[in-house]
């Protein structure tokens, strides 16, 4: 994990910066810009798997006021690490993986709050995928009150590749679900295992819910309406750790 | 409980709502204004225990584009309830108060937050004092997802005419630390009790923490850091809530 200033911009240097293999968390592009360099910035960003975003010229001025034209690339603050080597070194460490991926959940605030309950709850991964996640760049540091530094983060193809990698090793995925029969409190967290939070409004996917091996509810009082997702995840981390922690 | 739009602004709407008892949730004046209706205002919020909160003009100019003539009030969208009537009413109907107080949050998406965890762990009132709170209008209806108008709301002169009444009522008072001993996993919440909530940055103010009934700590692998304020606030209702429910 490394510090590093945030914003590169302007098609040269952006192009350099991926031919200099510097780590960059997402590439914004203009919607209708086109020409040279940009090609190239495309294919190289493809390859290096960093993800691309397409956005309105606004969203650019407001972030650079030089000439960016038309892309701009947020550093990276931190580097992710492939999955499947986590997990390794979490088994030959002699530990038991207790991960928690994050599919779609794009607001800053919720998932500095979510990296901070996870560093203080013992998890050993937080893994993304390219698509659909809150950038982890400089504004984030603060949001997640220096937690950042703290844990291991994987960031993925797509929830497919995660799947795959997580039943290879033999962890078994849970997620959150307001319909789930089972509870929060029966399931065993002491075996390998990884929690999918989905986001807010949506939950997670049809296909990420398939995927799973099982679904829980939290167990509530009042079950009108959905804690907010940072509090669901701090509230699963928590049981976790605690099963985790008793003998 | 009811809603109702919310901005009011201009000396004579707002004097005019303080005469006719519209519920108003705080007050802004402009810092530095004076003059006709001025006195009057501050006199009569005084009296209803409004808050009134002194504001740089551009905050003002960021809310209306009308003339506000240096003071805008938000209308209030619940109904604060004496803290003493609450309290009787939980005890009139044969049930254990537990109750959380806000010190000093004042961060509207926290807040929000927070509401959403009292809701679901049933918790019976949501206690805030007049000084360092969120301001309870309209963009909180969102924030809190719909919660805030299913649980009941007291805000107070000050901390200590709160403390005053948990005492008289015979609640125990607890609050968060991390320097605390003892652990939250520990507490007898089948009791009538009361938790309390600081500032992220600030904690507890030190006359808060002498009149509690006791502090404890969340129990944490990785304790380098707090957890986010709603984040912890979740976790302890929803301790509190498993330890309620089980017989």
């Amino acid at each position: 994990m490394r510090s590093q200033k945030s914003l590169v911009y302007g098609r040269h240097p952006v192009l350099e910066a991926l031919e200099n293999n510097k780590p960059l968390d997402r590439i914004l592009i203009h919607h209708s810009v086109s020409g040279e360099g940009i090609g190239d910035i495309i294919r190289l960003a493809k390859e290096k798997h960093t993800p691309i975003v397409r956005v309105p010229v606004e969203k650019l001025n407001s972030l650079v006021r030089g000439n960016h034209q038309g892309v701009i690339a947020y550093g990276a603050i931190v580097d992710y690490t492939p999955l499947q080597d986590v997990i390794s070194h979490i088994y030959d460490g002699g530990k038991t993986p207790f991960l928690l991926l994050l599919d779609g959940i794009t607001d800053v605030r919720n998932t500095g709050a979510i990296i901070r309950s996870a560093v203080c709850c013992g998890v050993d991964a937080i893994v993304f995928t390219e698509k659909n996640s809150a950038p982890l760049h400089e504004d984030m540091v603060k949001t997640s009150a220096g937690a950042m530094m703290q844990i291991t983060f994987c960031r993925e193809k797509n929830i497919a590749t995660v799947m795959d990698t997580l039943k290879l090793n033999g962890i078994q995925i849970y997620s959150s679900d307001l319909q789930a029969t089972a509870s929060l409190l029966d399931l065993d967290f002491k075996q390998p295992c990884c929690v999918v939070m989905g986001a807010e409004e949506k939950g997670i996917s049809p296909a990420t819910r398939e995927a799973c091996d099982g679904t829980f509810r939290i167990p509530m009082v009042h079950q009108f309406d959905s804690l907010n997702v940072s509090v669901a995840a701090g509230i699963i981390c928590f049981e976790a750790m605690k099963q985790r922690l008793t003998p």
